[in-house]
């Protein structure tokens, strides 16, 4: 496993991928990993001759007010993590070099961009698919991995690269959840005690839904009023609790085959996010 | 020569460019060709193993009240000119597989797509630079041409390159003028003969501050001034005459060193625009 710091010899090394006929797989991260980016890099490791790992904590993709200072970060535990896995580079550019000074150049999916998530963090997903952009000219990977748990940034991302003729195919891998439900993220680790047992109540609330959809009910309001009664005693403040199309992000007034129940809430000073696919089994 | 429509049957062929080791060269057209075009095809031709063309009327760097629709637009006659010249792949992909229904992504670099042009075309640019990363995604080039009369552009897109990191190195080449000094555009097809004859005063005008300058003139201000009253009298309206950085498109008061003065004029209905670097040989 080589760790790679600078964009030029990581561009080389693809690039010698490719003339080699090398399929490359790739997980674009944050770090301070958990088993969610763990099984990103297992599937690039059955799907692909070489796996790329970057991590990177990107700065535009944080609002003024948000987390980026205080954003976990701790390489020589990751590179532990992963040192068995079969990741042949972790590239872990410098901020210096991904937006020297005059940086100018942003990509935007518009409209996607400001639903569910966008709405509170305004410019997030233009800083997400900037900086996927540049990864994927950089690593030239055949296959990226993106995980679930965003589902927003994966659908934006997926949209990205078909709008754009990127030719990298996009594999998004479910959830992975800890013992007691909650899904995982970097961002856990900024919970106290209290905090992470309150926490749960979000896949609860999610598990509540998927219930409601099995009884027969596929009224969109009615279940989000249900969930979020069921899950505002535990939490501090809900950002969103929406039912949505999976394409397009539009609020569902019914799910008629299946939706997306997507939210953030804040527990504390820590939002947290997560989603389910409810399916109406009597329509599919 | 191959003339191919399919952004699949493209992409699918770039691959296979690469992997036989092939160097693309690539230019991105609009069509209607003059020779400015071939002067980029055959420098192309020159410096790769493979030249492909793309002519695409990109309907997203037309404004609404611009000139999309009567953009003029001839495949046979554009084949037939590039016959003889070693083009290997003219790549002309339809509108609807460009931008497909639910088409979202956008592609900025910021201030400098708000500088000169950009002032009277909002939104050019940002079309400007999303067809040329898609062409760059769909034909995977290793050099890509464009021409010195759309200095701005060539600007704009230097910029975006290296800061997307795309692996595409960029060749601007001179303008290429008629015998009477016009720079070559498809759209001086526009003119009639009076306007094309009164569109010479453009060439004219930039000789004259390049005269100026030769004879140690350094102030902006009194070069722009001089060449506003000299054109005045055979065009319709200016748009700009601006003398700027040439790296940042930043007025500049003195030319120290080198400045690039460009225009945007209008005769009778056509909007012409030109430029020419200023270069003060006492400070070089």
């Amino acid at each position: 496993m080589r760790v790679l710091h600078s964009i030029t010899s990581m561009q080389k090394i693809s690039k010698e991928f490719q003339r080699q006929g090398k399929i490359i797989g790739f997980v674009p991260t944050m770090g301070y990993f958990h088993q969610g980016h763990l099984s990103l890099m297992l599937q690039a490791r059955k799907d692909t001759d070489k796996v790329v790992v970057s991590i990177f904590v990107n700065p535009i993709q944080f609002g003024p007010k948000e987390d980026f200072k205080r954003y976990p970060r701790d390489l020589k535990r990751d590179l532990k993590m992963v040192k068995d896995i079969g990741v042949d580079i972790v590239f872990c550019p410098k901020e210096e070099e991904m937006y020297p000074e005059g940086y100018k150049t942003y990509v935007r999916v518009k409209e996607l961009e400001d639903r569910l998530c966008g709405r509170f963090r305004p410019g997030h997903f233009q800083g997400v698919c900037t900086v996927v952009l540049k990864l994927f000219n950089i690593v030239m990977p055949h296959i990226a991995y993106f995980g679930q748990k965003d589902a927003q940034q994966a659908i934006i991302i997926k949209r990205m690269v078909k709008d754009l003729n990127i030719p990298v195919k996009i594999k998004v891998m479910p959830i992975v959840r800890e013992s007691d439900g909650l899904a995982m993220s970097s961002r856990n680790t900024y919970l106290n005690k209290k905090e992470r047992e309150d926490a749960v109540i979000l896949y609860r609330g999610l598990q509540l839904a998927k219930e409601l959809v099995k009884s027969g009910i596929n009224d969109s309001a009615y279940i989000i009023e249900r969930v979020k009664k069921f899950i505002l005693p535990k939490i501090t403040k809900i950002d969103y609790i929406e039912i949505v199309d999976y394409k397009n992000l539009l609020p569902l007034k019914k799910i008629e085959k299946e939706g997306l129940l997507a939210l953030a809430v804040w527990i504390g000073k820590t939002r947290l996010i997560d989603n389910i696919i409810l399916r109406n089994k009597k329509n599919i």
